[in-house]
């Protein structure tokens, strides 16, 4: 190999977008965009490198070993972002005195863990969070689930489920337990119950020392999960004794009956009292939400309650409540059903073909004309090859019609699907392919 | 201070974008995405982190010295991209036999440049690269342009105008003056003539060993620049005496014309023999966009023609042109021209308060009555507070409707600019507001 040419290629864990995906992932965002705003979220930025105090605030969880770390060149120790909740957190201390309170805002960003990459797990992926600070109002939390649940069915890419639990209820119960210390690790094991199932839960809590009393209770409250959430609601309150469990368990009630009156479909919005999450800083409600034709790819999104997150960095008090979609995730799953194939464009394309006219100034009018239909995306082909090779490249980008004007001033129309041919003046053509593509101009 | 709290802050450099100022970066996304498509161009996605021999390619420019540099936990040396370019020629070459050619990509992203920080220049800056790669036509390059001018013109922030220049006609002078390798200095001291002057450029050449006549030369052509693209053409071609800027200058008056034939506006788009961009890699057409009202921000997008960029990753051969436009550089720019201080929502809010019903169902079911119209954002306040206090949140949004529902279920419309009342039922909700707001639901 030629010393001079540098093998191009991608760090492993952070890829590249090509064209067809590139589409679909630019509909995915719009609709998470136009969603977040419809809620009258604001969107605001945070940068993708900070303070590695900052990005770390108590630290010694895991989140601190996945960091990307490193001293600028004025030996400051930075990080890349690993979530947009903690940034969240800094920039509501940092402005508090600017911004108007409860705040609603979306950041829409790269994060970056050096987790080891498998199926759907990158180490830079994007995520879209949408977080409502400044209130401990249930209304919120409702509405967290309604947004995400309303982002997902607007992009009918299949179906998904939203599991929602409740920290309090969870605590509740481990208190009852007495489990004092061991808090944590039972929360990491039960994160893992869709991944190693019952019997791994109950090897790993006889692991942190969990008497067997408990662990038979705390499966028992996991195994009461249904399809129906009145059922789950009845099973789970016979087994709480508690008042902490059982208002946990009345805040689920009232959220999801206020995810319904928003329009949300009960069904999709599943009480499932197995899922914690593993981040330490949440403390109501929590959820996750999975795609279900590619559970492969685990959770496409989830958030939760944070009451305390901005204690870090201010003494003023600003609960929270947010989540995140998971672009990055999503399109893995979508890949991985062959869903990323075909074009996907939010207008129809016209090429516009090149070296009929015998000029390129007739040519080049003749798309501006069509382009300010504001109907179709137009592509003038950028050189004047042979003809065949034009087609070719109109067939390979999908296109709806292709132009080729003469040297009269004439336009022939194709149509790629049929093969038909229209002819029309350039006056004429953009009521002529309005017509032909049954839109009006 | 409490050492528990750790100081809300971000690296100098790095930029927050708060609720009102990211309203107007939606916008400004919005209309460059929408003018890319129309142009038939496809989003792709390059990491932020790429390996650094990548990015630093043949290497030993300024870009280097600016790079952030690290190793990751796997101890391979990375850094963070410092344009979109540099990773297309690399995204280019590794997926030559995947993408269809000519190539139309655009691709929306941060850099990072450890340059140092001042006025519009951040360390982490957001750019919007375009560009046609597979083809040498000059309608590609005249294409470039167009975008550019469009997508400007279509947010309507104020004037603006974007100086072309040709490499070829500069190189065809430089070659003709015999200044055999200090064409680099030479480049980069005509690239500071809008900071340093005439006087200033003159005194660099001088510096650099160039003779008094050929100093005199340059100086001429760059003082030959007029408002008038047929004033500068005659200038500068009596000024020139080889085929090789003759040819360039002939290649200027074509994209010009192709300019004007797709739309623009030729006043515009103004031939400057004075641009001539520090980078290496350009080989025909050069462009910078200025923001006439904001000059002490700088150029606002910028761009050209680069024929060999990918031979650093592949033997194939994909000359290509693009440009890129700005978005900090020209957020900076409306924010010191007092531009980003009022709301800019895409759609009107609307803000339903809560407490009045006695029932905050019955205030989500109103919201989603309001939202499911898809005329208005709409903010369900997140808590029942004080009415007072509402309504001064719903002030500080600047929101166009405030409802409040009582307990008979009857809604109360405020309309804030005016303080007009009307009351509406539930059901006819969404034609009351679509009637006072001017819309039809």
């Amino acid at each position: 190999m030629d010393s001079k040419i540098i093998q191009p290629r991608t760090l492993k864990g952070f890829a590249d977008v090509l064209p067809t995906a590139g589409q679909y992932r630019r509909r995915i965002l719009r609709v998470i965009e136009d969603t977040f705003s419809s809620f009258g979220f604001d969107p605001i930025q945070t940068p993708n490198v900070e303070y590695a105090e900052i990005l770390k605030g108590k630290g010694g969880g895991d989140n601190d070993k996945q960091m990307f770390e490193f001293q600028d060149a004025g030996g400051r120790d930075v990080a890349l972002r690993f979530d947009l909740t903690v940034p969240l957190a800094r920039f509501v201390a940092q402005y508090e005195s600017r911004l108007a309170m409860p705040l609603r805002a979306y950041n829409i960003g790269y994060v970056f863990r050096g987790d080891r990459p498998q199926k759907g797990r990158y180490r830079e992926f994007l995520q879209c969070d949408a977080d409502i600070v400044g209130d401990t109002d249930l209304a919120a939390d409702a509405e967290i689930l309604t947004i995400a649940q309303t982002a997902l069915s607007r992009m009918g890419f299949g179906e998904f489920v939203i599991r929602v639990n409740n920290r309090r209820m969870v605590n509740g119960l481990l208190a009852d337990l007495n489990l004092g210390d061991r808090i944590t690790p039972v929360l990491r094991a039960l994160d893992k119950i869709d991944k190693i199932g019952a019997n791994g839960v109950s090897a790993e809590l006889a692991e942190a020392d969990v008497d067997s009393r408990a662990v038979d209770r705390i499966l028992a409250v996991i195994a009461s999960r249904a399809h129906d959430n009145d059922a789950t609601f009845a099973a789970v309150a016979g087994l709480m004794n508690n008042a902490e469990s059982e208002a946990g368990l009345e805040d689920m009630r009232r959220i999801l009956d206020l995810v319904e009156a928003s329009g949300g479909d009960r069904n999709q919005v599943r009480f499932d009292p197995s899922i914690v999450r593993g981040l330490d800083y949440y403390t109501g409600m929590v959820y996750e939400i999975s795609f279900l034709e590619a559970p492969e790819v685990g959770s496409i999104g989830g958030g939760g309650r944070y009451d305390n997150l901005t204690g870090l960095y201010t003494r003023s008090r600003f609960p929270g409540v947010g989540g995140t979609i998971g672009v990055t995730r999503l399109m893995a799953a979508l890949e991985s059903l062959g869903r990323l194939d075909s074009a996907a464009r939010m207008r129809p394309l016209v090429v516009v073909t090149r070296g009929n006219s015998g000029d390129m100034v007739t040519d080049a009018r003749v798309a501006a004309a069509v382009r300010a239909t504001e109907l179709f995306d137009v592509d003038l082909y950028p050189g004047a090859v042979k003809h065949g090779a034009q087609m070719k490249y109109a067939d390979g980008r999908k296109a709806m019609f292709v132009l080729t004007v003469d040297q009269g001033g004439m336009v022939s129309i194709k149509e790629m699907e049929s093969g038909d041919r229209t002819a029309s003046t350039v006056e004429q053509l953009p009521e002529v392919l309005g017509k032909l593509a049954g839109v009006r101009p």
